[in-house]
């Protein structure tokens, strides 16, 4: 028997097109047996595949600028503190890979949830009296990134929702969207360095509601919750029983007159899955290490959520060994003063950056309390600042954006939404 | 309004359960205003998560045998080279990588494809007259396992289905059925040096059918297809018009009487995915570095799959930098000696296993002819040897064996399943 498969494909570039795709039925067919109409090739791409959509990476490789011929390109947009060249990493964060070479102890595979032995040291890096972790809550993945994936596709099934700030980072929203997860954004407050609304937040959970992202030190904000703030988030997560997500990547990077909490060391009952790793802090990204720190006092996650994480580890295996053979050394041997020097960089850029952009008519910058990331608003749009970059570039920046603006502002309008990249 | 979702919980370990899961419903909800009966904590992992099965990794974590205290336990179990310590890398290898440790430029984040570079090279490796690949038909990948996740995700849809082979490697299993993709297994033939079942393959075919794997050199036969096999199975994706999901990460490790052809090499039409990595030639699997290879002379994918895996891989961001920028070195620097070592120290340990199981009552083991591994079968049930083992590990083995088979031997039955993991 003959079937005929019709296929109506309205994504991509294209106008809509009807695709007749025509294979005889299984089963009854071998070699030299098949009958009736050849079947044609008509290979598409899979649904899952249009729906992950990472909208930077769109806008970044359509964008057609020319750059002015008289200016030198400087790049505010993209969250890697490494392509200036004025923020390596530290000496002993690259000698412990090669120690780790050099021994060739780590060239095999490891658990797929890594190394028991650098879970171990993540476990006691992360570990205090108020949020206790073990090696077994400890799960290294492929950079933050994956961990971020892991712990939305264990928490949510398609057709449920989940929380996500705006602005926010984007990935959220790609990772969901690829898996059939609603996304439903809550807003930030910049008037109020950029806290949750707490009741836009409440009044969007419903009962399809899988999990609550909350990015403490923020990309794209630069801002960092207070204790109080974080207690109160914690409230509402309790009150309508929702995990919580918490992409803390840019943890205990804050400025001196701040302190960062991570949120599940102010929570009780509320069940936390704590994304983050050595990109940002370590100075890092390309490495890809992550790893997901699951808090979980009350018990509420379970065995199934834990068990689940791990099946979920075992599609590619875990992140790169030698990295992780290197890890427990990264976080013992890497001095204070390497974290003291790059907050240092980040916090005078940010002063710089701050002063210079608010004597510019039409833009209120927000001065940021860590990560590396200042914003700037003024309706109908805001605009990301990263503050990685050289002091010089950053003034002369500065200056371009104060020259546009003085040409073109007008004054005040609407509002718009906005997400960031890494 | 409230509203009940009832959630029926059938899977793990468990005795199904009925889980009455309340909320309230969103939008009416803020802070304060919350009424009726309030929500109660039930976190369940998600339908993917519980999908996600690793059937060899469910065995080797729950197997409780007690070892004999008398004989050292000698595991011919898993897939990797490194376990004894008889199969380092070569010094190059590891050289590259402290290269680009040192030269501080490979810690930022590369194209989520990978480094523009390295997939030149990984392209100018493998391109030849017959099957020519530039820069942009390479994808880096973690490791070859995420090759084969994103190729079965931009192939095929839920519901799809994709065709196995049988005895094959676990994985393809555990990333479909994750997916709610169908596999179909088809036959490989132990009397024809486990060559493929094509009447059988080809009976499997249907309007559904997104994929045919075709893995070569085979785990966990060790069997090699020779030039007119991979011409007869094209034949059946071409008449079919089913895309090939080539997985080659044993691509080379032939023995010397043998020759190993690329799949794509012989196709002049039917559009390849190939997959492949480091992890096994190279000797390095923990380093997770893979690749897919698009071959699409016939352009069947098209833009559309090239752009599908593009978005799919911008989810994690690639693998790891420092092996990224050793990749062109290691590809081109590992002396060929090498190459020739291991695979000599396989072929010796191949024909000693093969000897001393062939004597063996009961057992009839197929000569391997590349890759890591040797089977055994006699109905009703196969086994896999791992020829990575040190050679007087290996006779040890094979002589408890026969002490076990001439205990236990009673003749043949049937023929039973059977799926391999690394
Ligand atoms: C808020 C946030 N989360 C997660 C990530 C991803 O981190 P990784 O590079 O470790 O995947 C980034 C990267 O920019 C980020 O800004
Ligand atoms: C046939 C086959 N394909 C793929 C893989 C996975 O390779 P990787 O470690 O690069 O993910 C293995 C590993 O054992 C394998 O045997």
């Amino acid at each position: 028997m003959d079937s005929y498969l019709i296929q109506v494909n309205g994504h991509g570039d294209h106008a809509p097109m009807l695709d007749v795709h025509l294979k005889s039925t299984g089963n009854t067919i071998s070699a030299g047996k098949v009958k009736g109409r050849k079947p044609r090739w008509a290979v598409r791409a899979s649904e899952m595949s249009k729906k992950t959509f990472n909208p930077v990476r769109a806008i970044v490789d359509s964008m057609k600028v020319e750059p002015n011929p008289k200016k030198a390109m400087i790049s505010l947009s993209l969250g890697d503190p490494t392509v200036f060249g004025n923020l390596p990493t530290n000496d002993e964060v690259t000698r412990a890979v090669k120690e780790v070479l050099d021994s060739g102890q780590c060239n095999g595979y490891a658990p797929s949830v890594g190394y028991q032995s650098c879970r171990e040291a993540v476990a006691a890096y992360y570990n205090c009296p108020e949020a206790p972790l073990k090696a077994q809550d400890v799960i290294l993945t492929s950079g933050c990134s994956q961990a971020i994936e892991l712990a939305l596709a264990v928490l949510a099934n398609p057709g449920q929702n989940i929380l996500v700030p705006r602005p926010g980072f984007s990935l959220y929203k790609t990772l969901a969207l690829s898996m059939g997860i609603e996304v439903k954004l809550y807003n930030l407050l910049p008037e109020k360095a950029w806290e949750i609304d707490l009741e836009h937040l409440e009044s969007l959970v419903d009962e399809k509601t899988a999990c609550l992202i909350v990015n403490n030190p923020s990309n794209p904000c630069g801002s960092v919750f207070s204790k109080s703030h974080l207690q109160e988030i914690l409230a509402v997560a309790s009150r309508q029983c929702v995990p919580i997500l918490a992409d803390e990547i840019y943890g205990d990077m804050v400025f001196a007159d701040c302190k960062y909490e991570p949120i599940a060391t102010l929570s009780t009952n509320v069940p936390i899955l704590s994304c983050g790793g050595l990109a940002k802090r370590w100075l890092v990204p390309g490495w890809r290490m992550g790893w997901i720190l699951i808090h979980d006092r009350r018990d509420i996650f379970g065995n199934e959520i834990r068990d689940g994480l791990l099946r979920l580890s075992q599609r590619i295996l875990g992140p790169c060994t030698i990295v992780q053979g290197a890890l427990e050394r990264i976080l013992h041997r890497t001095p204070p003063e390497f974290y003291h020097n790059t907050l240092s960089i980040l916090k005078s850029n940010a002063d710089l950056c701050y002063a210079a952009l608010s004597a510019i008519p039409g833009l209120q910058p927000v001065r940021p309390a860590g990560a590396m990331y200042l914003m700037c608003f003024e309706y109908p749009n805001f605009f990301r600042v990263v503050i990685t970059v050289p002091e010089e570039m950053i003034l002369e920046a500065c200056s371009r954006i104060q020259e546009f603006c003085e040409m073109h502002y007008q004054g005040a309008e609407g509002a718009q939404d906005l997400e960031c990249d890494k």
